[in-house]
């Protein structure tokens, strides 16, 4: 049975306040959250709100924070986002790119003592009703060996880009960059099933197909999977992310990255102070006029999208579009929750006397 | 026999003096091919001096460019290179970019009516001897099919960033947005040899290991390989740079890139001025003091330097460690050249009546 959108925001935001965070800081949440059901990335959806609790049941997360501009330039700064939910000094630091863009053309913010945001297309989504590219990053807990090595040390660190176009949708690319996220182990090993080769390693860093090697000292690998096919590349994508989120903010980086699950410790050694984000905004009509560049993404998206077909395939897509179209069907047919997921939210629900189960 | 760098590089000049640049600009451009065979990236070497010397042959590149800013704010500006070999917008770009960081902490340049101009690290790089970050990307000649496509519509379109260390060496990150580079077909055609697969395909879309592929109407892979590997985060990359160098700067977009060899015709089709680049200079002191950074940067190196090796590897590298050691190598040993390298480049030398072949 499906649940309906209004329903999962209103009991997701409830569980919010009820942890103590105000009702506006709550709201913005909850929209992060359902965004990640309604564009059909359930992984990074409702799901996340157990480790948020768990985390809270610990008291490592604050519920009055003080988000805070620590540094700034007319189109950069560094934000400080005092060890809140991840959403919040997200959702404050995207802005300020985008504000700063108004004057300066573009803008640019790096953010620290952070948390998991959720999906990092939400944000590079708000720049364009502004009619900007908007710009997301974030670095996450260590799971993926750089090329050549045994030991995870950096996060499936996601990337994405969203640009505006003017009569078709817009250009949303939202990636992490390893061959696949952790989900599909976890599915993977749900069905017995092996995970295939070049996604994962073992703890000698010898290839693995095993889908529970993460949890015996194993590792993810970088987009490209091997070094003959590209690892390398991943690598220093996933590098360039936790440089410009972590070590431009001042927020741990690498295998220093605070742990997202209350069950690990904090580790011993910090590099910086909690997790870090990479924001940017760019206003189109920094470089040319918004509708005529507008008019040309059109064009590419129309080339690409009518690009022939491989044999066995129906059509070329464009970045974005499984997710608009999730997100319609979706909106239609109620967001569906997996039992356990139901279960974790039951729990909580009955810790909180919050209500749960309408569809 | 091994060349010398300076010979190299005064032959390098020579040629483009005789072509009719003056020798400021053959002096700059001579100094962009001669980093690209001291960083053992020899495919973007001086082999491409030929490729000019065909385009000049027919009258397509301007050999007195006007190269101006057509637009600007105080953190952007869109460039147009006058149709002229592409170094010379690629470096007055680059500077802009540059200038613009100073006054306004970040500097973001897109450059149209350019051509190829070697490696993309080079411009990166620029950036660092002034405490700055330095992003660098261009679109290219269509060889790579969109993941689900039959047709190649993108370049193997590169991204290069260079982040500055204090006494460690910067990281250097420089790649293609494929698995590997069109170098590796030619040199496995060469030896007899099959390409393995992961990077190919033929004209139906359908997996190939045919290193003459390319030239059968077959495309490149992007990152990733095939969808399953993740090849639609490659096809991403390569769109986002694509769009970044062309739809923002008024360039050809995708498929429609001029080719760079003479032997193709101009397309019939333009959707815009020449092919584009993408340029960015971040001031590390618009986000945190530059010391500071710098000594972070230094413990991001050393800790993943120090990452334990997979089995049968000896260490881990960082971004750039590779071409470091080239150099280095290369300064001391001298340049060698492919014979049939040799051969093109004393046809030019007989041409011009430059002298080449001193060692």
């Amino acid at each position: 049975m499906p649940y309906s959108y209004e329903h999962l925001f209103e009991f997701t935001s409830g569980i919010l306040i009820k942890m103590g965070f105000n009702k506006t800081d709550s709201d913005k949440c909850a929209k992060v959250f359902l965004a990640a059901e309604l564009r059909g990335i359930s992984t990074h959806g409702i799901t996340r709100l157990s480790d948020y609790y768990k985390l809270w049941e610990v008291g490592r997360i604050n519920l009055k924070p003080q988000i805070k501009i620590v540094h700034q330039t007319p189109s950069t700064a560094v934000v400080d986002g005092d060890s809140t939910i991840g959403m919040l000094p997200a959702l404050f630091s995207m802005e300020l790119a985008i504000k700063k863009a108004k004057d300066a053309g573009t803008g640019w913010v790096s953010t620290r003592n952070s948390s998991n945001f959720g999906i990092a297309g939400y944000y590079a989504m708000m720049a364009l009703e502004h009619d900007m590219i908007g710009i997301c990053m974030t670095n996450a807990s260590p799971l993926v060996a750089p090329t050549f090595s045994a030991d995870a040390m950096l996060g499936t660190n996601p990337i994405a880009f969203a640009i505006p176009a003017l009569h078709q949708p817009p250009f949303v690319a939202d990636f992490a960059t390893t061959p696949i996220n952790r989900g599909k182990f976890t599915f993977a090993a749900m069905m017995g099933e092996n995970l295939g080769y070049g996604f994962a390693q073992d703890q000698f860093g010898n290839p693995s197909d095993d889908p529970s090697i993460l949890e015996k000292k194993g590792s993810m690998l970088p987009l490209g999977g091997d070094r003959e096919h590209g690892s390398h590349k991943g690598y220093c994508l996933g590098a360039i992310v936790d440089i410009m989120s972590a070590v431009l903010s001042g927020a741990n980086f690498g295998p220093f990255v605070p742990p997202m699950v209350a069950y690990l410790p904090v580790l011993d050694k910090k590099t910086g102070e909690g997790l870090g984000h990479f924001f940017g905004a760019m206003r189109i009509d920094a470089f040319q006029e918004a509708s005529h560049f507008k008019l040309k993404m059109d064009e590419w998206i129309t080339t690409f999208r009518n690009a022939r077909p491989a044999e066995g395939y129906e059509r070329v897509l464009i970045p974005g579009d499984v997710e608009r179209e999730n997100e319609i069907r979706i909106r239609k047919e109620g967001i569906l929750l997996k039992p356990k997921v139901v279960d974790e939210l039951k729990l909580i629900a009955d810790r909180f006397a919050v209500p749960f189960g309408k569809s």
